[in-house]
């Protein structure tokens, strides 16, 4: 094989492996989405077949060579393809250690188990949704003490989601968090509440339809590109490549925030898939670099962008085109307000941003005690409900509004709730770097994101996953990880919002 | 291998194979429902590559050695097992002929082709076809001469749609039918024409949509597997396995009938494939055995069933139920008139009974004249036209209400539409057969499918693949095939809808 023969099967694996991972995320897609209720064990089925032929492809004795004879040749392979090489071979390393029943049986469960949760979510029944998140805590235990044995198993899968993160990272930053949206909530409380009113009331579906594509053209989506369906919970997903995207929402005909901010939450996702540099398309390295990061873009359209008060001026207006009758009588400042209201409550996709961290908390503290054994998934529900009464002081009236919620376990997806946190924090920095050379307010103020988004683009989506997340994020923000840009981004905020005087939190 | 082995190895296979065949198809269905319009090119490239690998799978040496060891033990294998070996080892010969790069740049031009069609009859731009007809025709002619050379091409494509079929067939079956067909239709012509009245109005998609959705589980299909959603052509897909399947409809909202037997036409494609067998899932014996026999079941329930007196009669209070004031004043008996109003048109979909045979022979005499060379691509718009004027007496206003209006051709189906045509007359025998043994008019007049489909469970729909065509139609109808059944049961139904003397048909 010569260098140029390798490079080229180089490049084939790659589009080999974007249609399995295609079909598959389209198979999930399909299954959250429009597919009939009774069919969860036929897409289980074809998964578990299509993961062990990805399997196969991804770890077969051809493709190990061709890794490892690049590998032994970095120094004449560009950064590109170095960095596609390093990831492949590191996904190879992993599979190799994962015996494939395990594997393929782990690919069916999470099916099975996404079945059980959305049922089980409907009629709050923690009962029949535990033994499936018993296989999947067990899972996550196992493949991790596969993959690296050395390691605390939480550590590892925090590590997966978002490279470079452990128990000790974690700890520290949200002791940070802590430290200061504790006592800012407090305030907060004291105060007078904002109101929501104006959000409450009557939405019709097919108006709010209206509106989320709206958004999505006006964030900068292409919406040849980007489609939109609705889903029990909202995400993203890509489809082969960053050519096609999806976004999903769920629409309640009696609150527009929920629509409204999942649609600009999960269309900064989108974008930021969507604007990988063409020429990563079926590659490795195309779209998002990491979870972290994919939360940092999400949570800064969604939040430092979409609840921003020069936004909610230029949004204004359009609400009131497509709500007329709901939104006579208010203004732009009142919106404002009403989708900065602080209030604890129960459901993490519908906090503020003051509370959203406490969510986090609760969910990175129950992972981490079940995935060290000092927790039993049968005590999820208990030790849940007890968190949010002293983070949040909530009562959960039941595990639909409690520990069935997320979407997320059913998945598999155990050490992924951190980086929304990580992510959100990483916004404010962001933020803080964009204004040196864009005028932010100027532009959300007349709808134009163009500037922003060419400033995104340029630090941070175009690269795809060509650097690792902390570099990546370091060379966009000129400068390392920092909390405080964060805390101080919330009390000036809600500070302001709630008329409190800024020398409180010192 | 021991013989234990190879029948656990064919079993295996076949489950591979259907896990590929459920990502294609899924990636198909979801380009025709709902992916975004500029997403073409991205399916088109992971559909190349999984046609690539499921290539790979069915013509491997491995797969090869399976099914000749198997096919030298015939004699020690069930009936089942046989049937799947000859099937499969006929589908490696086809393929082993067909070079691998011309297989995947086929797969790769009807994904294209299909969103250039969609494109071209919207603008009704035959021109921005054409290339890719030319295409498809040549891959038609050069795969069929591949695979068969001593055959004719459109005698090749004819048998692969429906095993036994060919030119001198379809010949002899089309003079019976124009033989009796035109004269009746004349006859037809000189009486009063039958109102459509109560069927055009307005219809809402929302309410039809219902009205679907109703009808669906009238007809026995189980909501739980299949599913209905919209697009621009109607059609039914199975996914992965007749455990998930997919019917589409299109709503016309100033034109009642379309939709609703639509629904009903994909609702008979759709029973036929979820009444295979349980355990025929995920081997090739799955699902309906033949275009031919599908569309016996689709034009069955659309027509012989659906568009009867005792079923209008059924229907009516339903629609009065769900479109009061467009059913106000009017009865079943008009309705029963209003769905048999025998019209020639220009859409073979919305065509009537008695006219449709007609549109199949313009398609069959154009395809076979263009798979014989006596025809150019270019040349088909004007032909069309021609045969319409001539066959059914209409002029074609432009080309997306004449050649470019089906689907079939940019999908490379080239020799499926005279199938239809048998299907319908199939239909007419196993009818006459049925009633042997069922009430079928009181069971319609009561809404109660469940006699109707258990006898066509029982001859038909379990046994899936199981036997050819034929020899399933034969065993199912008690007697060869007979096109007279149909042109009896058309001028006996035309003639007391129209007034027409039975003796005029002599």
């Amino acid at each position: 094989m010569t260098l140029e023969e390798a490079r080229a099967a180089l490049m084939k694996l790659q589009q080999r492996q974007s249609a399995y991972r295609h079909a598959m995320d389209l198979i999930w897609y399909d299954g959250d989405t429009v597919a009939p209720k009774g069919t969860a064990a036929n897409r289980a089925q074809s998964l578990a077949i299509l993961s062990e032929e990805a399997y196969h492809l991804s770890t077969g004795a051809e493709t190990v060579a061709l890794l490892e004879f690049l590998d032994e040749r970095k120094p004449e392979l560009n950064p590109r393809e170095r960095r596609m090489v390093e990831l492949l071979l590191k996904d190879v390393r992993r599979l190799q250690k994962i015996p494939l029943d395990e594997y393929s049986a782990h690919e069916r469960l999470i099916v099975e188990a996404g079945d059980v949760w959305e049922r089980a979510k409907a009629a709050s029944d923690f009962a029949a949704f535990q033994p499936y998140l018993e296989r999947l805590f067990a899972d996550a235990k196992r493949f991790a003490g596969y993959c690296a044995p050395e390691k605390d198993p939480y550590d590892y899968w925090l590590n997966e989601f978002e490279e470079g993160l452990d128990r000790a990272r974690c700890d520290e930053f949200f002791a940070t968090l802590r430290a200061h949206v504790v006592p800012l909530l407090a305030k907060v409380q004291e105060k007078e509440q904002l109101s929501n009113a104006m959000l409450l009331g009557h939405f019709p579906a097919a108006d709010q339809e209206r509106l989320a594509r709206r958004l999505m053209a006006l964030i900068g989506l292409d919406l040849e590109h980007v489609g939109l369906a609705t889903t029990e919970h909202p995400f993203t997903a890509s489809l082969g490549s960053h050519f096609d995207e999806r976004i999903t929402t769920h629409y309640y005909e009696d609150y527009l925030a929920s629509s409204l901010y999942s649609v600009i939450h999960e269309g900064g996702h989108a974008l930021y898939d969507t604007n990988s540099a063409d020429d990563l398309a079926y590659t490795v390295l195309d779209g998002g670099v990491s979870m972290g990061v994919h939360e940092s873009q999400s949570r800064f359209f969604e939040n430092l962008l979409g609840r921003s008060r020069p936004f909610c001026e230029y949004l204004f207006p359009i609400l009131e085109e497509i709500f007329p009758e709901q939104m006579a009588g208010h203004t732009a400042e009142e919106l404002y307000r009403a989708v900065n209201r602080a209030e604890p409550g129960l459901i993490r996709t519908e906090a503020d941003e003051l509370t959203y961290p406490l969510h986090i908390m609760v969910r990175y503290e129950l992972e981490k005690r079940v995935m060290a054994g000092e927790l039993s998934v049968s005590e999820l529900p208990g030790e849940w409900n007890r968190l949010y009464r002293e983070y949040l002081g909530v009562e959960v009236p039941d595990d639909a509004h409690g520990v069935l919620q997320d979407i997320h376990w059913s998945g598999g997806d155990i050490g992924y709730f951190p980086s929304y946190a990580f992510g959100g924090a990483y916004g404010a920095q962001l933020l803080r770097r964009m204004r040196e050379t864009v005028d932010v307010d100027a532009a959300l103020r007349a709808g134009n994101f163009a500037p922003i988004n060419r400033w995104l683009r340029e630090h941070l989506w175009r690269h795809g996953c060509l650097y690792k997340p902390a570099e990546l994020f370091e060379r966009a923000a000129g400068e390392k990880f920092d909390p405080t840009a964060f805390t101080t981004y919330l009390e000036e905020k809600f500070g302001e919002l709630y008329g409190i005087e800024q020398e409180t939190f010192l």
